[in-house]
């Protein structure tokens, strides 16, 4: 059992690839078969596995996003309640809950058994920077 | 290892939190790092992790997905088929198939690892009580 | 501890059951508690626990997610970028975000502690057939 905390910067909306950092730590601490665990400490932000290839997906996907929840300041949006922390924060809260907070990945014979097109992301929802805590948990 | 299942008592949708009872059963059972996993037994109710500050947040994200998945008596849901237990149970699926049936926390120092604003809850989707069953599983 | 891959054939969208495929690898590696995680190697489908019972319940649950996010060639979509696989390809990415890639499920004398109603289920989100990976992962 292996534990530690990766802090990521962001910069705006959209997809920040922590690929290499977990398979590092992974590899430094699994040589056999386990689990890893990644889990986001934050409600505005969140976890997703998706394609590493064409970063087009990733525009696409934060894109479709901002259109299934519209910042508060959108006419579709006028019933919101929580808007004191600006137009991006409830948006945020929302799309958080739509994707993942916590997403457990295999390892096998000390790697991630990730299929070839799947890297692992932080989907940051809001459009300030912000520091962010991804624990990473490795179970054998 | 250690599990135990969770008992809770809903009266319509909304938010149900479930921290202190999680935090608990984590402080009796582990003293050093682990992984608590939530895992609700139901198709109808969902978890989510979220804001645990301003109220406001839990009954927006419920409105969202209110206005996202309207009950099947809505014209926009006449393409429904499940209808025959009630307008809001198909709609209660969908939002369970869009938010989290199982969620996983890594415990550090025997406390789960939340962000300070994160908070457990159980997310349900059906009009009328419920009594509903989250099993929780601490591995070390 | 134990691992498997299963592999599963599909034939277009919609729901896969393999809930017994599941139940008969963890009968066989653990007798008492456990906990099993189910990881799907592919950005363009997903997993998710749904309603066993009714099939119409998977019907609509597919039928909504086409309907929220349409196929690239709708007009609706005319934003997406990444459109060279497929007219279905983006929007499989999209719901695969919105629904889950991992899945731990606690296992209690023996068995997966699902309700009555739960099933595993592959989604699949493309129109073509394929060949799909899911990797479970046993914990005791």
């Amino acid at each position: 059992m292996a534990q530690t905390t990766l802090r990521l910067s962001t910069t705006g909306p959209g997809l920040y690839d922590f690929t290499s950092e977990a398979a590092r730590f992974v590899s430094r601490n699994c040589a056999g078969e386990g689990l890893l665990t990644c889990f986001v400490r934050h409600t505005s932000c969140s976890l997703v596995i998706q394609e590493n290839a064409d970063p087009d997906v990733r525009r696409d996907l934060d894109e479709f996003f901002r259109r299934l929840v519209p910042h508060g300041d959108a006419s579709s949006m006028a019933w919101l309640r929580h808007t004191t922390e600006g137009p991006d924060d409830m948006p945020a809260h929302i799309k958080s809950a739509l994707t993942a907070t916590s997403l457990s990945i295999p390892v096998t014979d000390g790697r991630l058994a990730l299929g070839t097109w799947q890297g692992l992301y932080l989907f940051e929802h809001r459009d300030h920077p912000h520091e962010r805590q991804v624990v990473l948990h490795l179970s054998r």
